[in-house]
């Protein structure tokens, strides 16, 4: 029972939820949990190694790969195109590694309704309060109010999508919203689905028990 | 968030495979876990109590309750009618207790095709070996061959259904698989829809968003 076939462990929430920190602490609890790395039509910027921080794509190939259905959600966002390739979230999982993805609920949906559906695992980060989020914008100084309150219309429209994810934890207490999600991961990794070796042992059971009867 | 929404925990396997050491461990673990108490019309025996080993109904009763829908599931067998009360399954899920279900893959069909359906957490456990089972019979001494041979087919047919259930645990390590079966129970209580109090804190969020705006 060795093998077993990875998550697709889709995290979404507005920024300011705690999800970075969450994301560092699942990933210091279990360091094989890999990020996917996200596909792009925008120019590398200095220090920004192809295949590892992005894989860069001319328009060209990236429209390919969506047409041919190699990529498992996608996005246009300010002229450029942003998605997340298929092959390497297929391997991976086959490989019994899980992959992170750090999206929107756009995203998130897409991969709902991809061919890797099964595997997924999706979890909604709520904030405890809406006024700590803008409150924390407020006091960086550093973004005029009109670009505060665009912020939070995404924010509450992230918020707005919560009922689309399989769980959603509110974030009033880091040490235990990290605890919860070590669980839920550690259970969902148990689901049946990811478990490919058991037909091989009912096969075995089966055999087993033709040979008594 | 505190008030939570149970679970309605469904627990099948093939008879010897570690089933009830399993739900002991796991009502040790957390006694607030019920056992569902059945239904039937068989003649209670003595020492039975009513309300406590069974519900003992009379047949007319027990036809009306399924009419009704007041029976997650049924069956008849040997002459009785066997079946699960909806109501107080209903009312302990909604007081935030877990329901436990002891039953045949029959049942676990049932349920999960029943009205409280999304609340189900369907567990499967298989023997790590069908001769291990077969050497238990065997040794008991108490059996015919033809019984035996009846139990083993009955253990196989039941068996034959693992792939309905949410999660299949191979009891092959009796500690590991009491662990495995926590860590699900916790997980799924954490599930969206059995935290009823996330929809009043998006409510409250979205109020705070309105206030800021």
């Amino acid at each position: 029972m060795s093998q077993r076939r990875g998550l697709l462990i889709i995290l979404s929430s507005p920024s300011g939820a705690g999800k970075s920190t969450l994301t560092r602490r699942l990933r210091d609890w279990d360091p094989t949990i890999r990020f996917s790395v996200s596909a792009t039509t925008r120019a590398p910027r200095p220090g920004e190694v192809d295949g590892q921080d992005y894989h860069f794509l001319s328009e060209d190939q990236f429209k390919r790969d969506v047409t041919e259905g190699d990529m498992l959600e996608h996005a246009h966002v300010f002229g450029n195109f942003y998605g997340s390739p298929k092959g390497p979230v297929q391997a991976a999982i086959e490989d019994g590694q899980d992959v992170l993805f750090d999206i929107d609920w756009q995203g998130a949906e897409q991969i709902r309704n991809s061919s890797l559906a099964a595997h997924t695992l999706s979890i909604f980060i709520l904030p405890p309060s809406i006024k700590e989020l803008h409150r924390r914008l407020v006091s960086r100084g550093q973004d005029s109010d009109d670009v505060i309150a665009r912020r939070m219309q995404k924010s509450w429209d992230e918020i707005s999508h919560w009922g689309s994810y399989d769980f959603v934890l509110v974030n009033d207490n880091l040490d235990q919203t990290s605890e919860d999600l070590k669980t839920i991961v550690q259970a969902t990794r148990l689901r049946r689905l990811q478990q490919p070796a058991l037909v091989e042992h009912v096969r075995n059971l089966q055999t087993e028990f033709e040979e008594i009867s």
